[in-house]
C-alpha cells in the first residue's frame, strides 16, 4: 500500500469545521467523550494559533520529507496538512519555502509528527505549525511513502477529511462524519460552563456545583482538622 | 492514610514569604545550601511570572482531578496549591475553570505535577501555573487521594505550609519555619552578589574576585599557550 | 589531557562569520551538505536571537561550573562560548553574573550542554543563550576540565576556533578553514530560494519546480482517484 | 462509544496464524512492505518467546486495568490481549493473578501499553508478555473504557481480530484478511534470505549479493584508498 | 544540613523485615495501600534477587561517590544502602569494589539513584544492586553530601531506618513503626490471592469474583454482540 | 564529505589491543583519565560479551543502512563495526544477515547508535552487538553516508583505527595512537585494585584505605551520634 497517492478525499462540512475551530481543542476533546487527541508532545510552533480544518495525510519515512510535496498538490483551501512518520525522528522536514507552498495551495496550516525549521520565519508568516521538535537538520527526498491514507499521529490514527482542531492546547481530531454533532455537543458544554465560571469567579465551590460532597463521603473521604505535627 | 483532608496547617510567616517571593527562586536555592530544588521539567505555563506562598497539597491519580477540588475547599488567600501524582501522568488535570474557582478562593497559582489545559486562557488570565506538560486530555474524578499531607513533586518532598517559590527558574521549596532565616541569608546573599556584579561588568575575572587561581593550580590545572593544531 | 587549557587560538575570518551569521542555522547547515548540525535538544533560551563567532570550548563536570570561569579569562570579543559536560546533566551552570562576566569580555553568547539559571534575567539582558534545560540547581567549583581542546556538544564534535552559527533553529558548527566556502555556497543557496519563493507563493509546485515527477513515478508512485471507502 | 464491549469478533485463519508465529516479527513486518510495527518501547518481559494470534482489544484509563478482566471473558484459545491506554501511564495494569486468569480462557499473551508487575513469577509461568514497562504500582477499577475496538498502541492502529506477532525483536501487527497472504510473502522471504545467508557465510558481499555498486556509483560514493592522516 | 553524617539510625524490626521481604514488592505496595513504590526506572541489575532490609541514605553530588565510601562505616549486618543525587545522573558510582566493601559490612544490596558499573562481575558475585542505569563512567570524590538524612529516590521519600524491599518488580519502601502491620495485611493478602488464584485457574473470571459485573452495569457498560464490520 | 569511502587505515597494535580486551571497559576508561566513554543508553543485546578491535566507522542515514553494506567490504579480522546516524533513530539497521557477513569478513562486534534486529537469532550466534535500541523496524538503501571518516557515537567522537572495547558495562574508545600506554596504566590500575579489594573484603574501610577521613573533616562534614527523632 505505500507508495498510493489518493487524489480526492471526502472533507468535512465547512459549518461544522468553522464551530469546531471557534470551540477550540479542550472542549472539542470533552465534548466527543475524551477521545481523539494527540499525545502532548505535539506542540505549536507559536503560541496564540487556533485552526481546524480538513485533513489531508501524508506518510513519511526518517529523514525524508518527499511525501510532503506529493501532498501539495492535492491540498485544498482551508485543509490542514497531517503528516506522519514511518518511525520516530525530528528532522526538520518542514520548513518556510513548504509553509510557502502549502499556504498558497490553500492550507490552513500543518501537524507534523517531525521536526520543523525555520522557526524564526514561520512565526513571523505567522503559518499555524504543531510538530514534535524544531530542528534545522535537513530531509532528502528519496523513499515513497503515502497520501491520503489513515495514518498514526502522536498516538492517535487520523483519516483522510477527519477534521483537525489545534490551539496552544495541542490537536484534536474528530471524525468527518460526525463533526456536526460534536459541534453541537460543544456548545452545549460552553454554554453550561459558562455559568459554571460565574459561580466559581463568586467562590462557590465545585464540590457543591457538582455535588461531589457525597461521592466523596461514600468513597470513604476522611476530613481531619489539623495542623497535624511533623 | 490515603482518603485523608486535613483542614487547617501552619503556614509561613507573609513577611518571610514576601521576602523569599522578592529574591526568586535562584537565590532562595543557593540561600538555603543548594537544596529544595525541584527537577528542571516543572516549567511556567507562561514567561515572567513570580510568586510565593504556602502550600497547600493535594495527591492525584493518575488521569484524575478530584483531589483538587476538594483542596480548593481549603486553601486561603496567599496560598500556592501543589499537586502531586501517584504515578507519571501528563493529563490536563488543571484548567481555566478550576483557576478561576482557586483564585476566588484567592491562591496565588498552582505547581502540578501533571498537565494543564486552557493554556491560552490561562495566560490571558496571567494566572500563574507551572506543571510538567500543556495537555487537553481531560481527567475523571472516581479516586480518592489526600489533601494537605506530605508529598513528592517533581523529586522534592514538599510539606503543608512549606513555602513554595516559583517563576521562570523553575520552583524552590522552603521549610516553613526556616523561612525568614532563608530570607535573610538570600538578601545577605543578593547585596554581595550586587558587589560582584559591579566588579564583573567593568571586566574583572571570577578566577579573581572568588580567589580561583590558587585553588586551580594546587589541583593541578595546566596552561599552554598554543594554538594547537589539528 | 584533563586539566589543560589552550590559551590562544586560531580565529575565523570576520568576514565568513559575519556572512554565516546573517545567512542562519538552516541555511549554512544545508550548504555545507546537512552535517554540522547540534541535536535538536540543544535551544535557546528565548526567541529572536541569531549570532555566529569562534568557538572558545569548556568541558565541565557534572554540577560543576569551575571551568567556564577559566575560560572566561581566554574569551575575546566576538566568541561564542561552547560548554561540553562529561556526562548527562542539567544543572544551572551558567547564569546572569556569569553572563555579566563574559559580556564584559566580549562574548557573543553562550551554548551549552548543561542548564541555565536567571532565565528572566538573561532574557531581559538579550544575551543569547543555548542550553538544553533551564534550572536554578547550583553548581559547585571542585573538578577540572578543559579550555579549548575538541569536545562533543549536543552530538556534535566542536574544535576551538570553529565557527558556531545560532539561531532560533538550534546551533550549526562550520569548520573554521571552510567558513568562507561554506558561506559562499549559503549564499548561492539563497539567491536560488529566493527565486524558488517567487514561484511557490505563486502556487507552482516543488513537484514541478525540483523535477520530482518523474522521479517518484520511476519508484513506483501510484495515483488513485478516490474518494476511498471506510 | 466508551463503554462498549463487543462480545464476538471475526478472527483470523488458524493456518496463516502459525504461519506468521513461525515467521517472526522481523520477517512478517518486512514481508507487509515495512509496516504494521509497534514503536520499541514495547518488549517482552522475558527473552524467548515467540507468539502469534487474533487481537482481544482493551483500552483502559491510565491507572485502572478494569477492562482487562472484561476482556477476560471474550477472549477464545489462541487469542492474544492488546491493551491500549488512554494516555501514557506505566502502572502495573497486569500481574500473575490475570495471566492464571487469561492463560486459563486460553490467551497465548498480551501485549500491554502500560506496565506488567509480578516479573518474577511471569517469568517463570512462562507467560509471554510484551508491555512498556515493569511496575508494581496497582491499579483501580473505576473508569470505564471498551472492549474489542479499534485502538491505537505503540503508535500502532490495531483491530480486534487482526493477527498480532510478538517476539524478542518486539510486536507487529497484520491485518485479518492479509494473513495468509503476508505469510506466504514472508514465507517467500525465508527462502530467498535462506539462499543469500549461504553466499554471505562464505564472505561474498551484500554489495554483490544485491547488486549495490552501481546504484551506490550512481549516487556518487568515491573511494580513496586512506590511510588518511589526523 | 548537608555534609552531615548520623552515626546511629533506629532500625526496623528484623522479623517485620523478614516477613516483608518474603512477601515482595506487589504484595507490600498493595498492602501499605497502593503506596511507597520508586518509579519504575530504578531497576534490578540482574533478575532473581529478593531483599528486604532497614535503609541507610547517602545524599550525593552528581558524578561524585564520596558519600558512599563515608555511609559504609554506618552499615550494620541486614542494612540496604539507599543512595539519592542532588540531581538527575547516571555515572557509575558504585562498582565491584564498593560491593565488596559493604558486603563485607553486611549490607544486603544497594539502591542507587545513580549509575553502576561491573555489570558482570556485579552479576556474578550475585550482589543485589537496583539502579537507574548501567554506565562505567567514574565519579569524583569532591562534594560533601550527607548520610542518615531523609531523601528523595526514584520520586519516593526514604528516611533512615525504613524498610526497603527490592526485587524484579522495583523497589518499595515501608514506614518503619508499621512495618510489623504491614506485614501482617500482606499476609492476609497473600491468602487471599491464594484463594482467588485456585478460581482463576478452574476458568472462573475476576468479573464474578471480584462481584464486577454490578458497578460495571451501573457505570454504563453496554455489551454489543458484533462482530462488527470495518 | 559525506559520500567517501577510505579503504584503509591505521590499525591498531594487536597486543595492546588484546591487553584492553582483557582490562574491560571499567578499567580502560579510568586508565585514560575517565574519558572515552560512550553515553549510558549504547546497551549490549546480550549479556556477558567483551571485545576490543580496531574501529572500522560507518555513517548512516536515518531509517537507512546502506553503508553498513559498504563498510563490510573494508572490514579486516579483528576489527569493531561502528556506525553512526546523522539524527536520531531507532530502526533496525542490522540483523542476522549482515552480522553473517561481517562475522564473515573477521568482524569482531558491532556498535551502532541505531537500532538491531534479530534479536534471538544474534543472540543464540554469540554475535556481539552494541546497540541504542532492539527494532524490527526495517531500513532502506536510498541516502549516502561515508565510511571511515570520524563520527560521533552516544555522545563520542570516534576516528577510525581508534580501539573500541565494549562490554556489559558500555563501550569505551581508546585513541590508537595511546593503546598501549592506556592498557600498561590499566594493569597497573589493575594491580592496586587486586590488593585494595584484599583490604575491603576484611572489612577495612575505602575511608582509611584511600585516606578520605583528612579531607573529609576539612570540607566540613561532621558526624553526629543520632537516632534523630522524626
Amino acid at each position: 500500500m505505500m507508495g498510493t497517492v489518493v487524489r480526492n478525499i471526502h472533507r468535512a462540512d465547512s459549518g461544522a469545521v468553522a464551530a469546531l475551530e471557534r470551540l477550540g481543542v479542550a472542549t472539542v476533546h470533552e465534548a466527543q467523550g475524551r477521545t481523539g487527541l494527540m499525545a502532548p508532545y505535539m506542540r505549536p510552533l507559536w503560541r496564540g494559533a487556533r485552526i481546524a480544518g480538513s485533513a489531508v495525510t501524508a506518510l513519511c519515512a526518517p529523514g525524508d520529507n518527499w511525501m510532503i510535496h506529493v501532498a501539495a498538490e492535492v491540498l485544498k483551501p482551508g485543509d490542514v496538512l497531517v503528516v506522519a512518520c514511518m518511525s520516530e525522528n525530528t528532522d526538520g522536514a518542514f520548513g518556510e519555502l513548504l509553509a510557502t507552498s502549502i499556504k498558497a495551495r490553500g492550507a490552513k496550516g500543518i501537524v507534523l509528527d517531525m521536526g520543523c525549521r525555520d522557526a524564526a520565519e514561520l512565526s513571523e508568516m505567522k503559518f499555524p505549525v504543531w510538530s514534535r521538535a524544531i530542528s534545522a537538520r535537513g530531509t532528502v527526498k528519496a523513499t515513497l511513502g503515502s497520501v491520503n491514507v489513515p495514518v498514526v499521529v502522536a498516538g492517535l490514527q487520523v483519516r483522510p477529511g477527519d477534521v483537525v482542531v489545534a490551539d496552544d492546547d495541542g490537536v484534536v481530531v474528530v471524525n468527518r462524519v460526525q463533526a456536526a454533532e460534536i459541534a453541537r455537543l460543544g456548545e452545549e458544554r460552553e454554554k453550561k460552563e459558562a455559568a459554571t465560571r460565574v459561580r466559581l469567579q463568586k467562590g462557590e465551590l465545585g464540590l457543591d456545583i457538582y455535588g461531589m460532597r457525597k461521592p466523596l463521603e461514600e468513597k470513604g473521604l476522611k476530613y481531619v482538622d489539623g495542623p497535624l505535627e511533623g
